[in-house]
Parts: structure tokens; C-alpha cells; sequence
């Protein structure tokens, strides 16, 4: 910078914590660069329902380079981060090395099979686009399949039975959306016994969405269960072959599909950065959000790859899109006051804004204020329409909400090959 | 059907002719099976759209199963037709056989290279859905790999030339839909230099849209070249290797695109049939529809798969929708005369209802009455809002077609991996 030259800031990850900081940077006189392997800004927290047919994958992938048409100082660069080469200040990427003068690593999460290499083969993540169709995809394709007059009962009942692990928001969303796109199926395969289908959710501890208070946990358990699924709580997995699910107990469970919502951990990115990384990946950061072990005092980190801890806390913050957003404002503010030579950085503090989930049309919980049923699920449409991305997605997903409430149908019911990213099998 | 069993109606596609037949059959004493390896009913004419990043796949989908929701007569086998056993009066699947009174086969067009093998396998055809979304993904893909600083000037300006071939309605709307997909990329490719990009439509004859008055061709040659379009009429095309395309004057054009819209034929299941078969590949059928040199007076074909011939005609009515559905029409009470014993069949006479086509925003062109830009852009929009499949695509697509004119933007520019039925590369 000493050459008169613009600060080069490289953001990794054009997620909730990229796009925020990207924002704040385009109003500076600082070039921002963010790299990321797609060329959309995705939003996850509505991905369950492009993977129950719910909504289309449009909707929820937004072009990054859309939020910086008239900001001439922000770019994307599509590209794989690889590395972080802290000796010469340089991102190595699949495209090539990218000079930075302050890195963010913003580059997310992904999902954690705790080691479980043949669960990690057979089930369903669902942290990508890609992931959602697939899961769309072979749903829909397992009806059919069942549907065919050669197949025997016990196969027939394999592949009408669905299970989700993990009883997170994720799990919890995405086994209540399975729940209501059975009732659609039943209506138009007219010959398929749907007392073959079931839906399970298992969950290890003895409560779903533990940030909840547990009288709305309890609520969550119920509204699950009235919708047909079966809650199986205290229950571990620990093997699945593509064709049964085993517990620890020793009980297998035949089933053609698995979706795998138990745990998330950082990509793996985050380990070649040259910071010191928790058990899960995720990189460990300073209270001004500087990476701990780095080099030098210029590489950042928040959200989901971020582990931030205060003093007093137990465990690092949670996963979620606000603190990544709530990160940026002080990662924004902390790299310009080291631009402008002051090292005085601002720490971070967390507010936090409360959780809430979905459970199928119509009905959510909310932790603050409390909320339940239809009051809840208005509350949660209204957060999450705010925050989607683009005018005009707000506008068709409205509609498309409304109409599914009233209508009880689903579009988007369709069947397309799907190439995963790393290349698996589907 | 001596054995007072319903008469089974088998029908092999779920295009247009398809699912207007089985509509009908619906409310007869039949049984009916759509054999169809998609479980949608595709909205073909708007395939360009999707192609272009106007609208979403979900969109121009809609499950076949949908439309019989309250017809348990009627039911989707979701298979792959390969062939049939007039012998035994049996559809053969790649799920097994399937025994029928009756067999309509309506299983529709592909992409016609005339046996250039090299072009097939580098070019983009556009019939399909997953074709449509490659052409998409490609698109945007090499926007971002040209906007790569390492990039020859060469190696970028090969990468920015879009070349179309054929100058029927696929290849003019398709030309026309680039044309200003590359305006809204200008906004948001900070360092891209535009003078690089071309798009190049190329036709064989020395007019497009042969189906319309000479006026209305020159005025879409007119509309598309001040669009940027560059026309090459009069100019064949020998080769394309991927890299470069090769004309017949012996020219050669650098580009990682081109899109065949030069022609159709017909699916190859057709020639498994056991019927006279044209050059095409179509599948010739007599004035009753049903299909000449079959064993056996039950087997009927409609649409694109169908080649129809009035003894004055000069060439075989073409592979558009409206000759699908009247066809339908006529099968369907042809079929109901059989069962019921009366043989005296009707002919079918096809009532031409003009042509159209647009030629972007706003823009179009309508045989009759004759009509040109905005008032031709809104007859076309209409009638294509009238005949898209579902109340609620319907209403989602207008508005996207309202916001895409008001704004000029283009949603869905996201791209993600694809894999083709036939499994080819990309």
C-alpha cells in the first residue's frame, strides 16, 4: 500500500459473513476480491425445502456478482480456495494465486460425519444446492421405483422408508416437510400402499433443538409425530450400507435413504490456512476475529469456519447465519482501522436474536418472544423473506408459500440427473 | 377384453400428444399407462428460456402424475421405452414388458446432427431439460473462466463467441435470449472487455422462420442484427471439434459454443417398432393414425414421432405441438370406435393455426394475423401463459416475464453441475 496502490482485501466465501463484509468494503476505497467455488450466494436455511420439492433451487441461489452490479471495486473470482500461502500474502486457488493485503475466511461449513466413512458413502449431506436436489431427486425416484409391480414387499417397504438424523433445526424442517410431501404422493400414485411409508427422525440426546426452551422442544415432538413421524430420541447411529441403518442398540433399519443433518464442521479448506483449528475444523479466532497461530496480523475469519470463544463461554458460538453477519461488522470495522494505522481493534460480542424453526405449513415454534403454531410459522416466513436475497425471489416465494398453504400442492415435483460437486455416485 | 377386463391403452410419451390423449382416455371405461422416462410433462417451447437463464426448470416442468391426480384410471410408468413385441401386444421397458389393447406412441423429437458425429458430440442440443441447464451452466461458466487474468486474448474472445445453428424459431429465440443475457453480464463483468463477445446465428437456407411470410423474416433478421446478433445466412456448417467450428466456404470460427437448433428427428425407440420408418427417423402413420406395416390394426402414432402425409402434401406435417394435440384429438376417438366395434375410422385433417415466434424482450413476430414487436411480443406471451402447464407456473412465470421486462435483469444466472441422460460428458 505504501506504493500509493488500492488495499487489496480477499474474501473467501460468498456466504451470509462474505457478501455482508463485501457490502460494508464497497462503500470504502479498498478492492475486495471474493473467491468462491460457485458463482451464487446460497441461501441454507432454506434448502430443506428445495430438497422436499418445495421450492426451486433459483430461488435460493442468488448471483453474487448481482449485489455488486454498481460497485466497481468488488469482483468475484469463481475459484477453489486451496490454501493460504502466509509467507508472500497469497490465496492459492485451482485458478491461480491471489495477492491479498487482508484475507477473511468466510468459507462456511459443511457436514460432519464424525469419521463414519460408509455413512459418509451412502447418506445424503445437505449443505449445498447440489446436495438438496439430490435428496429431491431420489425421493422422488424411490416412489416411482416402489411403484413398479416386480418389486417384492421388504423392497417396497426399504425404499418408502426415510430417515433423517439429527434433531436440529435442519432435521427437524426437513423430516416435517417429508412428512407433508407424502400426503402429496398419496393422492397421485394411485396404486402404492402407503402404509409402507414411514419417516424417522433420530436424534442421540433426549431432546430436539436443544436451543429451544423445553416446553417448545416438547411442542416440536409433537407436532412431528401428529404429522406421521416417528421420533426416535436417545438413539445412536453408528453404520448405514445404503441398504440398512444400524443403532447402537443393534436394531437395523432397512432404508434406501438416509439424510444426514447430525453435524456440521468446517470445510476443508480451513486446515491448510496455517491458524490452529478446533476438533471440528474450524479455525480458532481472537476476539478482534484475527485467526490465532497466523503469521501476521492481516488474516480474519468468521462464521461457520470461525470457533469463537469468550472467556466464560463453553463451547463456540453456534453455526448460524447471524453471527456470521454480526462478525462482519466488526471484521469490516477492525480492517479499517488497520488500514488507517490504528491498532486498537473493537472485540466482538455476540447478541443473540433467539432461534426458531419450522415444522411443516403452517406451523413453527419460536424461543423469543415464544411463539407457537400458525402465529410462529408467520413469524418465521416474515425472517426469512426479509433476509432472502433479491427483490423478486421475496416476491415468487411469497406466492409459492401462500399458494402451498392454501393449496396443499407441491411444483417442482420433478425428477433430474444431479452431479455432485466432489464427484459422488447419484 | 372378452374376459370383461378394461380395455388397456399404453401411450409412450408424456409430451403434448401424450398426456392431451390420456386427459381424454381419462374419462373413459379404459385403463391407461403413460410409459415416459421423465416423471414431468415438458414445456418445450420456453426450453430457450431456461437455457437463458429467464425462467426455472420447475417452471416449464410439470409431473405427469399432477394432471391424473383425480383420474385413477390413469397412471405414470416411469421407464424407458425400447421397443415393441406386436407378437404378443407388449411395450418392451427397461422395467419390463408392458401388455397393451391399444398403443400410442407419442414419444416425441431429438436433436438431428445429419451424422456428423464430431458436431454431436461437442455441440449443445437443446430438446431436453438437462440439455437446457448444460447450455445454462456453459454459458455462465465461460463468462467467469474468460474474466480469469491468465486468459490468452485468443484463448478469451474463442471463449465469448456463442454460436447458434439453425434459423427456425429455436434458433432465433435462442440467439435473441443471449443477446441480452450478454447485456445484463456487461453490468456485472467489471473487467471483462465486451468487444470480445459475439454471437453468431448461422443458417443453412437464405431465410429463417420458413414457416412465415418473407416481411416477417426479414423483419427478425433485422430485430436480431440490431440486437448485436451477427446473421449468417446462405452458410453451412461441415465440423466442430470443440474449438473450432468449420463452415463449408472452408472459414473457421474459434468457440467453445454452439448450439444446434438445425434440426429434429426422431427418438431411436421409433425404429424398434415394427413400422415403416421415413429418413428422419419419424415413423409413418395413415390418415387414421395408425401406424403403417404394423401386425396388427392397434398400434397409433401422433406427433413428432409421426410422420403425416396427405396424398397432396409435399412434405410430412412438422414437428410442432398444435399437430400433437389435434392428433390426439382423432386418435382418441379412433381408439374409442374400436372397442366399441365400429371400424369405419376418421381421418385426420390438420388445421394449420399459424406460427410465431419471439425474438426477446419485448420483441416478436405473429403469422396471423401478421403482427410485429410489442403487440406480437404480447400475443406470443399469452398464448404461451394459456398452454403452460399448471394455474401456478402459470402465474409465476408471468410475473417473471413482466418483472425480466420492467427490469431487465435475469434471475437464475447460478450455475451448478449437470449430467446428461446418456451419461455423455460436461
Amino acid at each position: 500500500m505504501a506504493d500509493g496502490k488500492r488495499p487489496r482485501i480477499v474474501i473467501v466465501g460468498g456466504g451470509f459473513g462474505g457478501v455482508k463484509l463485501a457490502k460494508l468494503f464497497a462503500k470504502e476505497n479498498v478492492d475486495v476480491k471474493i473467491v468462491d467455488r460457485h458463482n451464487f450466494h446460497l441461501f441454507q436455511p432454506l434448502l430443506y425445502q428445495v430438497s422436499t420439492s418445495v421450492l426451486s433451487s433459483d430461488e435460493i441461489a442468488y448471483p453474487i456478482r448481482s449485489f455488486f452490479r454498481n460497485c466497481k471495486n468488488v469482483d468475484l473470482y469463481m475459484a477453489k480456495a486451496q490454501g493460504v500461502d502466509q509467507d508472500c500474502d497469497e490465496l492459492i486457488t485451482n485458478h491461480g494465486e491471489i495477492p491479498y493485503d487482508y484475507l477473511v475466511l468466510a468459507a462456511g461449513a459443511t457436514t460432519n460425519f464424525f469419521g463414519m466413512e460408509e455413512v459418509e458413502k451412502h447418506a445424503f449431506g445437505m449443505k449445498t444446492l447440489q446436495e438438496a436436489l439430490h435428496i429431491r431427486n431420489h425421493v422422488l425416484h424411490e416412489f416411482e421405483r416402489a411403484d413398479k409391480p416386480y418389486r417384492t414387499p421388504e423392497d417396497r417397504k426399504k425404499r418408502m422408508t426415510f430417515v433423517v438424523v439429527g434433531g436440529g433445526p435442519t432435521g427437524i424442517e426437513e423430516a416435517g416437510a417429508l412428512a407433508e410431501l407424502i400426503e402429496i404422493q398419496k393422492k397421485e400414485f394411485h396404486h402404492l400402499d402407503f402404509n409402507d411409508v414411514s419417516i424417522k427422525l433420530i436424534e442421540a440426546t433426549g431432546h430436539v433443538l436443544p436451543m429451544l426452551p423445553e416446553d417448545l422442544q416438547e411442542e416440536a415432538v409433537r407436532v412431528l409425530r401428529k404429522k406421521g413421524v416417528e421420533v426416535m430420541l436417545n438413539t445412536q447411529v453408528v453404520g448405514y450400507d445404503g441398504d440398512e441403518l444400524t443403532l447402537k442398540s443393534g436394531v437395523k433399519i432397512p432404508t434406501t435413504t438416509v439424510i444426514w443433518a447430525a453435524g456440521v464442521r468446517a470445510v476443508d479448506f480451513i486446515k491448510e490456512c496455517g491458524g490452529e483449528c478446533a476438533r471440528d475444523g474450524r479455525i480458532w479466532i481472537d476476539e478482534d476475529l484475527r485467526v490465532k497461530g497466523a503469521k501476521h496480523g492481516n488474516v480474519f475469519a468468521i462464521g461457520d469456519c470461525a470457533a469463537f470463544m469468550h472467556g466464560d463461554m463453553q463451547r463456540p458460538l453456534p453455526t448460524v447465519a447471524p453471527v456470521a453477519t454480526q462478525q462482519a461488522v466488526v471484521c469490516h470495522k477492525n480492517i479499517m482501522k488497520l488500514i488507517n494505522g490504528d491498532n486498537n481493534l473493537e472485540k466482538f460480542v455476540y447478541k443473540d436474536l433467539g432461534a426458531m424453526a419450522t415444522i411443516g405449513r403452517g406451523d413453527a415454534v419460536v424461543g423469543s418472544p415464544k411463539l407457537t403454531g400458525f402465529l410462529a410459522w408467520c413469524a418465521w416466513m416474515l425472517v426469512h423473506l426479509i433476509r432472502l436475497a433479491g427483490a423478486h425471489a421475496n416476491f415468487t416465494v411469497a406466492i409459492k408459500w401462500t399458494w402451498n398453504l392454501l393449496s396443499g400442492t407441491r411444483l417442482g415435483r420433478i425428477i433430474t440427473n444431479i452431479q455432485l460437486d466432489d464427484g459422488r455416485r447419484r
